[in-house]
């Protein structure tokens, strides 16, 4: 096979020269596999045997998102654009996860691996499937834009729901699961490839995108907008996407400091890296920073861009070549990284030798992946409040529920945005109706819409009944991405953290009607003020957008089956009126970690039905040095009167330098704890994660001084703390 | 047994005068059964029994709809109020079958028979259920109050969608089957009762209803407006409710010439007669023909109303009694009606006597419910417009789906007033999802809301599919019972045929933004104007609301796995201007009876995918006389390429006399005829039927002349023709 490989580069070789390459041209050997189909060769020989097969034309028409068969060469088309933020989006029927935001309130990496393996095993079957047919699909590729690790520094933003919340050690934490299970364990054989977004500082105001300058000090870029991408590129994630905004100045798609310097260079970035739809049109077009397509589509490339989601490259990159802004060299360069991936993916063996083949109708949908998704639901649903333990509900205590509100049967409100379809979503109406024996009243009312403040319905009814359950909240056309959330106050964002005023109007009339319990259920994929419907409902439940188990899982915490172990992965602010302008991206007041005012609920707040006893059992030392790791062993035990899981969080707070955090999250671990027992975690936190970026040195710097580890289950939680001191080596 | 039961009614006859009537007085008796839990008496000696046991406050607080229990006689509680219009309302899981409208459209009177035996049972599952808890829920009783048979005499009604239409003959017909399925046919053992509603004449405005003076003369009251309740009387109804509004200045709830003079004296009805909820209230407080609730409930037992859904009757009755207004006997026939639907639900039974008494939870949304839901929903549903046979798909045709709208999703428009819960709603989305292969794109987006006439969503996406499905139409909370749709322009009406602008202005930019095959799918309960959306649309299918299955029906059409077949029990026009005044009951220029203005879709109208040819076999008389039955065999001919339902519809065309309607429909068939086949259908009208109201006597009379029997697919169409004459004995 050796000398045919050799033969075949030589020859792929000369004609690269020509143009015209066909294999007829090399009878003998094209009857053969030829190189970059052999899986027994190394993918950097296979990826140089095709390059050197393809004319620039071809190597061009590869560049794009839709990426054009090559028929000669038995290279069908290819639309590298597919979606999985939360289960494989808009390709059919396939299972609906939790939003990203409501996977990162499981504080669960195990599970989000589990979650990110089955959307991956469901796209792997989509993919089996959708080419047997020889089907060549938009959205049923194995290339996918997703995770969304940009942090949510401002509850404003729309697109928050896509991320996972605003610290970066939970995001980089969650989204590293997130690659795992999506690429699987095989360095050779990607299950699907992954894909960090948005690459860098991306989370709003999402009207202004196209041409926003997000200006950022090297400080606040290092410690929170870059610190989620550098641990994905150091867990393997195949793929990077940029921004639509500029930093400073400059365009992320044309950032070669950003791609080049710091993401392949510092921080030795293997895979290949993609615009956002269309970012590389707004360089010229909005950013203007450069005037013309080719000249982007040079700079572009030049950066360290391999792919866009656009037309630039396949229409501006030859122009680009004979205006001499670029070489054709540098185009084997974008293109080999795309094809590294694509031969990771299989694209080129045979489908028999995949090692995911065996993937098929049976791997979509099915028991065990409608189960994960319950379990997900389950573990991101936050208790705000249970006033007198109203909840959970006892077998039998009640025999008449109203399940009412504008969300209490939305598939919009389930499944969030960058969704997928199911044909089994449970709304949060019929999964109180599951949970019930059929001798337990339950109605359903809509009760009221997102903006009508003065009628209502569905009030008799809740007042003729045992219980009622009002579900209300955002949804996904309130608040997302610009384009999507139609109606939705700002181009996707909020302008503030209220509810529908037509939703507390709601409430309040329902708490006048009704004298029994009132459980509210909020659906929102960020930070509402919940203060303002909290004072007419006994329990409040967070539900975020909680996917096709939604309904179930609810279900399941509401009776009881499970106790409600959620946590925020954001902070519950007051008001945006404490909060810095949207515009600015200095960290100063922002998060957990930046602002020391009053809160509704602190950043990793959940309520349990059991409580827990924390005790450590090994006490960390007072003195470390840089090598050195912070392990304390903590024996977690459950007081109370019903099995449940616990998040236990550890916090570092710093000594008291400027610019330094308040506290930030740098160990978390759930737990479940049978009532009356006990369980040893183990916290590990090496000494380098503490360094902080010096400003004047342009590096990392561990800050010598006193601090203290947390341990606690929220934020604001000191359930044990030890102090200790760093000399800074 | 005889001469206990003889003793019983003598010592109780003793007691009643006194009151006090323990039976412990009477031990030796009192071990054994008393006659009225007897089940070898005859339901008259039981009641007879047991009101003699009964104190006049004991038979007042059985008066109510909350009835209350009697412990000493071992009597629970009882909640009369129960609903069951489409499935078994508002009691926790049960089948939701299409909104009745939708029922209607079916014009299969089997089916209908079929779906509210379902019911019925479910009913009797959950009454098992609950009482064998010691649960005397409200909603899961046996006493339902349903169906609706009101004439949906004007568009704007928001309650046209709980009747079968604007004809008083499928009324008949369709509420006649509805009846039989819910009360079983044994005569001695209902499964449950129905109640034909509202008695009489009411059909909006929703908002005025507690005060609203109903003008109708003897002619349209006879020929429309109780053509029907006389029908189910007949064909056994066990209960009629009053109406809220008045006939001529008489409030339904106390006009004795309606309730007994018409329904018991001359129609024989032996049932109950109950008030609609508040009704009586009504009469002096928004009526106020009758100054005083005693005053009030005293004439409504004197009128023939038996129990009031209302306080009245508990409050006031012994009021009216010590006033003189009313004789404990006059409330002890009231109660023996009461009685006697207990009796024969079986309620003095043993448990174990019931031939009822297996259905459990086996019974209840079963895998037959559920098929039976869906096999509804595909005969209802109504193909307006299929422009060059786009529908339907053919399998693998297309390999990407777009499924967009407000009600593509939404509970509500599935599911319309009067609706349980289920945990197995198939919506729009999820049906289409389940209906295509894994390697076929689904995408979903809410596309547009109710109001938003500017914003938008998902149309880029739908440019990127093959197809799209784009649902709109009303909901249940845009039109609908006064106080229920708390969204409706009107009180629950509507003002006009308008679909909400928003989805007009949705569907002309999803039409600019889409070249390929778009079907709209309406849901609706009443007339829309379609021709609003028809432009931008290649078909269009009108659901009504569908039930629970609807999703997988439309799935079921839209792939071909059956033909349409559903058939508008409505006219719909072009405008309401074209109408009379809204409140007007008079019939003139009102329904395809009695409108000749060009209209968009006639009564009947429903398009199939295949086509039909229809000869008759057997040719009708010339001439007929009072005691004939015109008989006619038609052979009804597929002659399409895809096994199809029809319906033939036959029509009276009535000799040209002041005030005759222009055509009338006096019977239908639904045929499955498989492609290329043919069946022999038989239609027969007795010539009786073809009577009407003559002003001047008060009473029946077949007109003289010439008359035509038309035999055609919709009130429009002339297949057949035969014209014959009458001499009027």
């Amino acid at each position: 096979m050796k000398s045919i490989a050799q033969k075949m580069i030589k020859a792929s070789a000369a004609c690269l020269l020509g143009g015209a390459c066909l294999l007829t041209t090399l009878p003998a050997i094209a009857q053969n596999k030829p190189i970059f189909r052999d899986n027994s060769q190394s993918i950097e020989l296979r990826i140089k045997d095709l390059v050197s097969k393809l004319t620039l034309e071809e190597k061009v028409s590869l560049l794009g998102y839709r990426s054009k068969a090559v028929e000669r060469l038995g290279i069908p088309a290819y639309n590298w654009w597919n979606e999985g933020l939360h289960g494989v989006a808009r390709a059919g029927e396939a299972t609906i996860f939790p939003q990203a935001i409501g996977l990162a309130a499981t504080f669960n990496e195990n599970l989000v691996d589990s979650v990110s393996d089955a959307i991956s095993t469901e796209a792997r079957a989509k993919y089996n499937l959708s080419t047997a047919m020889g089907r060549h699909l938009q959205y049923m590729g194995l290339t996918f834009w997703t995770p969304n690790i940009n942090i949510f520094r401002d509850p404003r933003w729309g697109r928050g729901q896509e991320t996972y919340g605003e610290d970066p050690f939970l995001t980089a934490h969650i989204g590293s699961a997130f690659v795992k299970g999506m690429q699987g364990t095989d360095p050779l054989h990607l299950k699907a490839s992954a894909t960090a977004k948005h690459f860098a500082a991306h989370s709003g105001p999402e009207a202004t995108r196209d041409y926003f300058d997000a200006i950022v000090d090297e400080k606040d870029m290092r410690e929170t907008y870059l610190y989620a991408f550098h641990a994905l590129v150091s867990n393997g994630v195949e793929s990077v996407m940029t921004a639509y905004n500029s930093i400073n100045g400059v365009p992320n798609s044309v950032n070669k400091n950003l791609v080049t310097d710091i993401l392949r260079n510092e921080w030795g970035f293997k895979g290949h890296v993609v615009t956002d739809c269309g970012a590389l049109d707004d360089v010229f077009l909005t950013h203007k920073t450069i005037p013309t397509a080719p000249e982007a589509a040079a700079a572009a490339i030049k950066a360290g861009i391999d792919l866009d989601c656009s037309s630039v490259f396949q229409n501006d990159i030859i122009k680009a070549i004979l205006l001499k802004l670029l070489t054709e060299k540098e185009v084997d360069v974008a293109l080999s990284h795309l094809l590294k991936t694509q031969f990771k993916l299989g694209f080129f063996d045979d489908a028999a030798a995949s090692p995911y083949k065996t993937y098929g109708t049976d791997s979509l949908h099915n028991t065990t992946h409608i189960n994960l998704a319950r379990k997900a639901a389950q573990q991101s649903m936050v208790l705000l409040k249970n006033d007198g333990n109203i909840l959970p509900f006892k077998q039998g205590q009640y025999s008449s529920f109203m399940v009412l509100g504008p969300n209490a049967a939305a598939l919009d409100a389930m499944i969030g945005s960058y969704h997928g379809v199911s044909s089994k979503v449970v709304n949060f109406v019929e999964g109180i109706t599951a949970a019930v024996d059929p001798a337990t009243r339950v109605e359903y009312d809509l009760g009221c819409d997102y903006r009508d403040t003065t009628h209502f319905g569905g009030i008799w009814g809740a007042g003729n009944a045992d219980v009622t359950i009002a579900v209300l909240g955002l949804s996904p056309v309130l608040e997302g991405e610009a384009g999507d959330a139609f109606l939705a106050e700002s181009g996707g964002d909020k302008k503030n953290l209220s509810l529908p005023t037509s939703e507390i109007a709601f409430m309040k009339a329902l708490r006048a009607g009704v004298k029994k319990p009132i459980i509210a259920v909020i659906t929102a994929g960020s930070d509402v003020d919940v203060s303002a419907i909290a004072p007419y409902a006994d329990a409040i439940i967070f539900a975020w957008y909680p996917g096709e188990q939604g309904g179930n899982a609810l279900a399941d915490i509401v009776f009881g089956k499970v106790s409600p172990s959620g946590h925020l992965p954001l902070t519950f602010y007051n008001s945006v009126n404490d909060l810095p302008k949207y515009e600015s991206y200095s960290m100063k007041g922002r998060t957990y970690r930046y602002f020391g005012g009053a809160v509704q609920y602190p950043f990793g707040f959940g309520m349990s039905y059991s409580t827990f006893g924390y005790e450590a059992t090994t006490t960390p030392s007072k003195q470390y040095a840089a090598k050195d790791t912070i392990n304390v062993q903590v024996k977690v035990k459950n007081t109370g009167n019903i099995n449940a899981d616990d998040v236990v969080q550890a916090y570092i707070k710093y000594p008291a330098i400027d610019r330094m955090p308040l506290k930030e999250l740098k160990g978390f671990k759930r737990v479940s704890v049978a009532k009356g027992n006990e369980q040893l975690i183990t916290i590990k936190i090496p000494v380098k994660e503490l360094q902080k970026w010096d400003l004047t040195k342009h590096n990392w710097k561990l800050y010598p001084g006193d601090y203290k580890l947390i341990i606690g289950e929220n934020s604001a939680d000191e359930k044990l703390s030890f102090s200790f001191k760093l000399n800074g080596k």
